[in-house]
Parts: C-alpha cells; structure tokens; sequence
C-alpha cells in the first residue's frame, strides 16, 4: 500500500458527503490519500498530535472541512508546517458564512488555503496542483483536466438545440484550443 | 500572593488595551487573575497545556480574547472544562463580524459564553457572576454595582439641562429602586 | 423535590423543541432546573417579576432562548444579578443573525453568555460549567463527558470502512487521551 | 409649561448628539416633548414603570433611540400601548446593523416603529405625522415643510453652476408643485 | 359604509398572503380599511396619485408592503404627508434583507415607519396605535388585547405538562398583571 | 435568419432555466439574438474570443449570467467594447449575494450593467431599452409594454373580490394613465 | 447648444462629489449631457415628470445617483422607458450596501443596469457604450479607451522598479495588444 | 539571475503596499520570485498570456492580489494548471467582503487557494509551504520560523509587566516546544 500523499479529515461524520469528493479527486489523479474524522473541539489531542506528525509520516497536503466555528483547517495550520487546505462546510442556519469567515480569516504567520464553501472538490484539485508542482506527470494530468472541461462546455453548445450555433463571417477563425486541445 | 481564580488571554499584545478592561473588572471586584499572551495559532502547544492544566492550578473561569479566525476561546474550551468565555477582538477590515461568528458558532459539546464585540468589560462581569454562584459575598457586590449605574443614568437625568425633569401629576409615585436602592 | 438551580426560560412555546435540549443536559448531568415560556414583550411584568426573584429563589443561572428581536435573555440580565446565558433561536427569514445580534451586543454593565445560533445543548453544558465551579463532582462529569465525545469520533473512523486506518511508523505511539481517558 | 406629547428617551447621555435632533423637530413644529437618559439595561425598572405610565400622563407617541443590542425601544412598546419609534444609534463596530434589527425585528404583537440608521430627525417627523392625523393645523406645517423642502432642492439647481438649466421644448411646461406650492 | 381610516397597500398580488394579515388586525379593532395592489413601477402615476389624495379621502395612515428595491412605502411616503408603516415583504433570494433595508434607510425628511420582514400583523397593530392617540376606545382595547397577550403565554406554562411550575416560598407573590389583569 | 443583436451566454447549462428568460424577452421584443454556454473558468480561451469579436460579428449588447465568483460578464466586459449586462444566478449556499458583489463591484474602466439576483428577464428587457436608444419602434413597443404591466395590476383590483374598490369623493378624476394608457 | 443625450440626476447635491465623474466621462467622450439634482423623495413631482418627459426631450440615457434607501433610479425607470443606470452613493453606517440593495434588486418589468457603489465614473462609461451601439466613432473611441488603460498598466509595469521585467525565453513573443495597440 | 519560483501580480499599483509583503516573505526565505500589475480588466490579453506562459517560464505558484469584482485570481486559475492564491484587497466601501466572495467562491474545476482580506504575508508563507513539499530545506526553515513565532509570543509575556507570570505548583513541567525549540 502507498504512503499517503494526501490527508483528507473532517470535523465530523456527518461532513462525509461533502468532503468524499475531496477523495475522489485524489483517487482520479492516482494520488494517495487518507480519510478521517478529526475534531479540533471533541478530539483536540489527536488533532494536535495529527498536525504535528503529519510531516514525518510522509504527508505533503492536508485538506481539512469543518462547519460553524470551523477550527479545524486552522488549528491544523498551527500544529503542522504543511499547506492546509480548508474547506467550509455549509452551516445550517448561517449557510456556511460563519465557516468561510472562521476558516479564511488566519491571522498573519499561520495561512489556510480556504476553497469555496463546500467546495471539497476543488479542494482536492488544488491538493493535485500542489503536488504537481514537483510532479510533471501531475501537471499533464491536470492540463488533460481542463481540456475535458473545455470539451463538455463545447459540447453542451452542441447538444442542446436551445442553444444557437454561431454562424462566423467567412476568413474567422475557430476559438484557440485551451492547450494545444483537439488537433 | 493569591491563587488566580480567572484567566485572562489574548491571541496578541496588540489586544492588551481591549482586554485590559476584564483585569479592570477582577481589580474592582477583588477577584485574582492572571493576564498573558496565548495564541492558538502561534503557540498551540503553550495553549494546549494552558488548557490542559487550567483547572488543575486552580482556575475557574477563563477570558480569552481573539480576531479574525479567532480560534483561542474554542480551543481552550476545547482542551478544558473549565467555562470560557469568549471576547471578539474587532478586526481590521470586516469590524469584527469574523470574530464573533468564529467564537459563538461552537459545535454542540464544546460551548464559548460569547460576550459583544471588544465587550472585555462585560466578559469580566461575567467571570464575576460565575465566581458569585458560590461566593454570596460577590453577588452582593455585583447587586451594588447595578444600582451604582442605575444611580448613575439618574444623576445624566438630573445634571444635563437638556434632559426635561419629569412633572409627576398629584399622587404618582417615583419609579421603583433596583433592588433597594436609595431608601 | 429538589430547589432548581437552571431556570430555562423561552420567548415563545414554539422555541421548545430547541430549547428542551438544554433540560435534556441538565437531566443528563442530575442538575435540578425549570422551565417556562416568559416573553419579555407579551408578559414584561412577568419577566421583570422572574429576573428580580430569580436570585432569591435559589436558581443560579439562566438560559433564556429568544429569536428575532431577542430581548428576553438581555432583559433577564438587566433585572437579575445571575449570570444569563442566552440561545439566538434560528428567526424565519433572517436565519437568527438578527437573534443572535439582538442577544450578543449588549452594552458594557450587563453581559449576556451567548451560544451558537440553535445551540441550546451548549446552553445546558456551559449552565453545568458554572455550577461546576463550586461542585468538584460535576467538574468529574464534564471531563468524562469530554472523555465519551472523544471516543465517539474515534469509533467513527473505526466502524465507517471509508476511513482510512492511520498505519503508524514503527516507534510512533498513539495520540494522547484527552484527559486520562481509555487507560 | 404645556403636557408633553412626545417622550423622547435614549438609552445613553452618548446618544445625545443623535437623538437631539428629534427634539429639535418637535420645537420646529410646536409639539411639547420631554427627553430623558432611560437605560433598559441600567435603569430596567425606570424603564418598565416610564413604559406603563406613559399614556396616563398624557404622552400621545415615544420616541426611543438605543445602540447595538438595542432592546429600549421594544421594551418601552412591551410595557406601553402607546406607539414607539425606534431609532437605531450607529454602533461603534457593527455601524448599527446589530441595533436595526435588534429594534425591528420584533414579534407579532408588539411593533416598534423603526427608522433609519442615526435617523432621529425621521423619528421625530414621524411623531409629528402620528399626532397629525388628529391635528389639521400640523397636518397644514407638515404639507409646508415638504414644500420647502423642494423649493430647497429646486434652489440648488438654480445656485449651483455646475448644474445645467434644462432647456424646455415649445409648449412644454414646468414641472407641477409637490402640494399648491409656489402659485 | 364607512370611510376607510386605513389604506393597505402591497406591490404585487402575490404580496397577498402577507399584506392580509394586516387587514385582519384592522377587522378585529374595527378599524374601517382599504385594501389594493399598487405598483411603484409597474404603476407609477396611480401611486403617486395614491399618494397625493390619501390624506383628502379620509385616510388617516397607509400601511404599504413590498419585497427587494421595497420603493412603494418610501414613494408614498414622498408624495403623502401621512404616516406610512412599511412591510418588507420576503424576497426570494435575500431572504428580504434588501427589502427590509431599501424600506428603512429613508433619508431625512421623509421617514417610513418600518415593522420587522413579514410582520404585516404588526403593521395592522401600529396603524391602530397611530389612530389610538386621539381615539380613547381604541387605546382600551390595545391594553385588552395586551392583556390577552400575556394570558395566553400564562396558559401555556399552564397547559403543557413539560414546563415547571414555579413553588414560590412562603409570602412570596404572584407576578403583577401587565395592567390591572385579572383581578 | 437575422444576425443576432444579443448575445446571451451563462457559465454553466444549469444556468438555462434562469437565462432563458432574457431570451424570451428578445423573442418578444422580435430583437434576434444567439444564446449559448461559455465559461470564464472551464473554456476561458473561448471566452476571450467571443469577447473579442463579438462587435465584429454584429453584436450591439451581451447578456451573461454567472454565480458564485461569477467572473464571466466582467471578463466579457474587459473583452469587449460593447455594453455588457450581468446577471447574478442565485448561489448554493449564500443566496447570490457573491454573485451579485462579484459581477457588479466592477473596477473604474471597465462596467458591467447589473440587474437583480436572478432577474434574466431584466436584462433582457434592459438590452431592449439599449437598441431602443436608435431604434424608434422598439421604443414604442417598450412603452406599450409597460402600459400592459399598469393594465395587469389595475386588473387584480378589479377582479379579486379581497381588494377594496376606492370610492372617489364627488369631483375626484381617476388616477392618470402610464402613457396615454385607456383613452 | 447641443441637445443633451444623457441625464445625469442625483438625490442630493452631496453627492456631486460622486456624480461629477459621469460627467467628466461624457465631457471627454464628446457626448452632450446635462445635470442636476432630482430627488425621489423631496422632489417627487418633478422626478416623475423628469421621466415621463426625458425621452420626449430627446435624452437616450438616465444616470441617477443615490444613497440609502436609494430610490431615484428605480422610480425613473419606472415613468421613463429609457436605460436607467444606478449609482449607488456610499451611505454613512452602511457603506453603500444599502444604496445597492436598494437599487440593483427591481422587480420584472422595470430594470435599472446597476454599477459599483461611488462608481460614477463606470456609468458615464457605460452610458456612451449604450451610445455607441448606433455611433461607431463612439465604438472607436471606447475602443482607444481601452487601449490607454492598458498601456498606463504597461507603463506602471516599466516605471517602477519594484516590478521585475519578466524575461522572456527564446523564441517567446510579447503578449499581444488589446484590440491592435501599438504597431 | 535564478528563475522565479513565484509570480506575483495585482490587478493595480494601488495593490502595491499590500503585496509587498507577499514578496518580502520570498526574500526572507530566499525563494525567487518576480512581480508585476496584471488587470484581468484592463490588461485581459496580457493576463490570459501571462496564465497560459507561467508553467512553461518556470514558475511554480501564482499569487494574484485583487479588489472589488477582484476577478484576477480566478482568471489566472482559469488559464493557468498552477496552484494560484488569491488575495482579497480591501476594498473602499465593503470592507474587502465583495474581494473575499469574489476570489473564494470559485466553481467545480478551478480553485483558487484564498488567504484572509489583505493577508498578502500569509500567501507568501503560503507559497513556501508549497515549495517546500519538494525542497526539505525550505521545510526546517518554516518550522524555524514557526519557533520563531512562538519565541516571540513567550516574550512578550516576559516583557510585559501587565502579564502575571504563571506560577507553576510544584513538580509541573513547562509547556511543550512547538517542534523542538528551545533545547
């Protein structure tokens, strides 16, 4: 089995749903990962002695969601010397503002990477850009990412008769592939 | 020297002239404190231990103050049993508003008592009622305090020209004292 | 019957599914409590009545839980010497930041303890952290409390094969109890 | 010296430079006022028994302005069938978000009568418009002031040369008068 | 039939099953009203001629509701030197805090009195407030209807087994009535 | 067929059900036009052509709608020379309120017209208003439009049974027409 | 004198400061405009027939500026069916959300295209790009426009020291020009 | 010269005192780095060239700096497969909320690492802690840097007489090093 590249945790089980698209990222990539729950406030010491291994146990990111005052990304931020990435779960009566706010607000020498709220997915693709700045492999697997993007888009124009093709006036060109896409 | 019986913290230096004002309140009520930097993020250790250790050396309330992501109330809530309560530092760009929503938002099993934004006097107020649970000589001083600031907005009421001394028609009484106030 | 020491008091009786987890909490940890509907702006005399006596009566500390223009919990405290903690109930359009608003802000000479938006369940433990101050066994139930919240999470990544067992280096020990936990 | 009509309160001497305003429009249109420091928090039972002897002593509306957890204005509307004008005083940090909706949020009931943010002088037209609805000759002044007011506006454009003239097509006339003003 | 006293006005159709209850509260007081849409922008000059001949009809006060860019309570405000209450009606997306804010932020000179987001009932009890200043009955019946307020809450402690009877100790009284209660 | 005067894009195929109403507009109107998918984000090279060469092609307006960091009208603004309508999509979490700040908080230089959170008929109507400015039949169109939306409302007063017809004192003229409305 | 095409009001003649700026942009893109204070609410006559009258008088465009409860632009659209552009003035507590709020959310049928708060100089703008979509020198000029905007980054990018010029690799071009920039 | 590791860009020279402190964080731990304005708005070509180059210059993280409708982070993300942080600048009127929305709320597909509202510092550590997960060196220099953090906190509480120094009952040990500090 890998060591795990990737250290995917949340504040309780219940953030399950949102933060699994976290590992699903990874798992496309081929990145591996781990998963669990960790509460800053109900497991404080395991959350401080998680941040303070994570480095010497082979991690190199760590994506933390967390809901309400959502302390976990940043606490994590303050025990390890790894990037952290915050996701904010979205809360039930203040729709996941009071998470953004908690999460993104880090006070000057301890930063969190903060996603948009519920965006466990894009948490994970900045955790696969993050590796990728040492691994090239990883860079063409995400400039791959975004021309299947770009296709889907172009796509939908295509399939979808509400949408009017657009007509170019003779000696226009196409628009630009995003990175040498669709030779 | 007395044992201290509330602790009063702050996530920096630069919220001493905030929180100096919940020292003010233990000062005048005759109860020992203790005052000093911790800051969850730059000393999570320090901060652990104090949390740890809090009730064990004979502490019985805490006062932390923070802003921004202020994550020092949760966290000492979370690493001790003691009651902790919660002051939002007002922060730079958003007043505030990160400050109290990262304080008061608490997942259930961990509550802050979350006083107003830069309120450090009330959050010393309220270290003194909880002391005054037990101690009946403090109840009988926060009683005291309360008729003093009665007292005081009817002395405004009489001192200012522009205030309209209230005709009471022929048989109308004054308005009730407090609690005993001014027989 | 035993003397309440937690008067829980509520603006509406449609706060009471809220509201009736801080009795839950106080059953829980065998504190003595009442509860009532008292609205500061239906029943003022009432509620004036209620704070004035609250003291004299043997309650300790109030929970008072109030949503939109919320002033029951800052009425109670203008007219009782107790400590009050307030609960923001979550209002129909504004999601409770007018609750908790309305609660929080008071002006310096009489604070409010307020807790999450809904957080009724942290009302109830931060009233038993008050108590617990001058009641050495209530202290012991709160640490073991804090002990079971713990070691819920830690069976969550136990039972849920969706978590990822942590594979220790060889020499690296377990994280720490929280507090002498699972000797 | 004339019954007061108008009870014009403020929750603090600090509020004096705002609420002043709604004095001086009550002496602009002739309506007796009184104007007093009435702290709900401070002074609760001044508070209650100015609320319950309001209308007996022949006040006709209330005027109350009151900052951050603003509860003066709902209390006094708690404790007096009168009609209560709110007036939120900009808060130190929250710029007087936390006193607006702590004044207007108010439940079925019991309304307060909210103006804008700093709004005393509105307050005090408002009052002004309330006892107009029985007196003719105050609903004449208050036609004449509107009027004024657009003479003034009207005035600017003829005064300031930065703003241009408007030159009218043949046959097109001037605008008509707000209420018979200018014949 | 009676000349109405009271003209409610809404925005839109759909405003409807808000606006009603503002009626209703008219009803019970038997207080003659009017009740019709009225579009700031989808009709104009059928508002401000609204506006301009409410006072010459008989109309004592307008209670108008609207939702978002709220212009239709601050529009016959302008053209009417009657008081008029405004109801932020809900708005989908806002949750009517752009309702509720385009309402109550006149500028000085023409104040709107503002209930708090949806509370059309309140709107219909400050309307019979306004007009009780000069009719004796109806301020009776507001202490009544007071009256009845707090001993519907008072039934309710009485009628679910859940709330806690108060054991007041010996000499201690019952609370007093809000204003010669139940005697 | 037509070449198109309006283009209308979204960000996302999900955004349909909402911008298809601006289409409906132009079809109304008989304005031609050309809708279609095009993300700032997932096809930015496209993007960026379209912006390019979208008065080439014959455009006069573009409508585009986006949510969250909706970022493609102003990227469209910054592009193109042309007028530019934005229009917020309501978000997941946080109701629009990003989209609406992040599309019209638009540097000096370069403008987006901004309409309502949701309001894709809106814009559609304000691109009618904008080819109007030379195109005299639209304008009568527009103005016959609004005199149908002054119809409509008059409409629901007559026909539901709820609305209050108004009496008019002997002498009193009805309220006049939008625009030479009902001769 | 030429006939003015664009109309620029404002509520207050404080907001000159502001408004002055859509101004300058007509003066330097050589449109006729005129300006003046018009206010929604102390000036409501005139401000309807400033709209019912502006496209007779041969204006295309309205610019109006407002803060608070912002209703000048809304109530224009509403008697005028030119292109409304909105200002947002920023207001004294509440920064301009206000302004906006009040503004930008129009109901169906009555647009007004909204920019920044305090952009005025983004509606000049946007009001001669309304122009242009039927006077192409207008277009050129916008597009010169643009083209000095991006050479003044350029230039800041070469003035100051602070920047590092970018070293280009072998055989990598410059970026390319806005819209054919300097040959 | 080294080849910049990091690109710094803001979308105005205003930005300057700001992300200033972005690159004094790579000077201190010796990482290279270029910097330059870069307007998504005003300069969109050079943007979009500047994305699509910066993986093939050799550059390893973007850090972009924006205000308002701060679309420059987002489009970077859009057109670049390196990890960009975003920095909210604090904008004139909302306080750098509209920045924080705009450059956070990114969709599925794109994220963009955002840091607190003018934490320019804290993306510069950010930076590093992305470089790091590669180069070792710059590992034991942020976990000296975090001791360093945490020195300077202990300090303060020397320092400062206000700050009781915490008397340890005996056989208590001092808190804990952050990571082997202080030998």
């Amino acid at each position: 089995m890998e060591v795990p590249l990737v250290g995917i945790v949340m504040g309780s089980e219940s953030d399950l749903p949102v933060m699994r698209e976290a590992a699903a990222v990874c798992a496309e990539f081929g990145v591996p990962y781990e998963m669990r729950v960790l509460s800053a406030h109900r497991t404080p010491g395991d959350m401080a002695w998680y941040g303070r291994t994570a480095h010497r146990r082979g991690l190199k990111v760590i994506i933390a969601g967390a809901g309400g005052a959502a302390h976990l990304p940043g606490m994590l931020a303050a025990f390890s010397p790894l990037p952290v990435i915050g996701v904010p779960i979205p809360s039930r009566y203040l729709q996941g503002l009071d998470s953004l706010l908690s999460i993104v607000q880090m006070p000057n020498g301890v930063p969190v990477a903060t996603v948009a709220v519920g965006a466990a997915r894009n948490a994970g693709l900045l955790a696969v850009q993050i590796l990728a700045t040492s691994r090239p492999e990883l860079l063409e697997r995400l400039i791959a990412y975004r021309n299947q993007l770009q296709r889907a888009v172009r796509q939908s124009n295509r399939a979808n008769p509400e949408f009017t093709p657009i007509v170019l006036p003779p000696g226009w060109e196409e628009p630009p592939p995003w990175e040498g896409d669709e030779p």
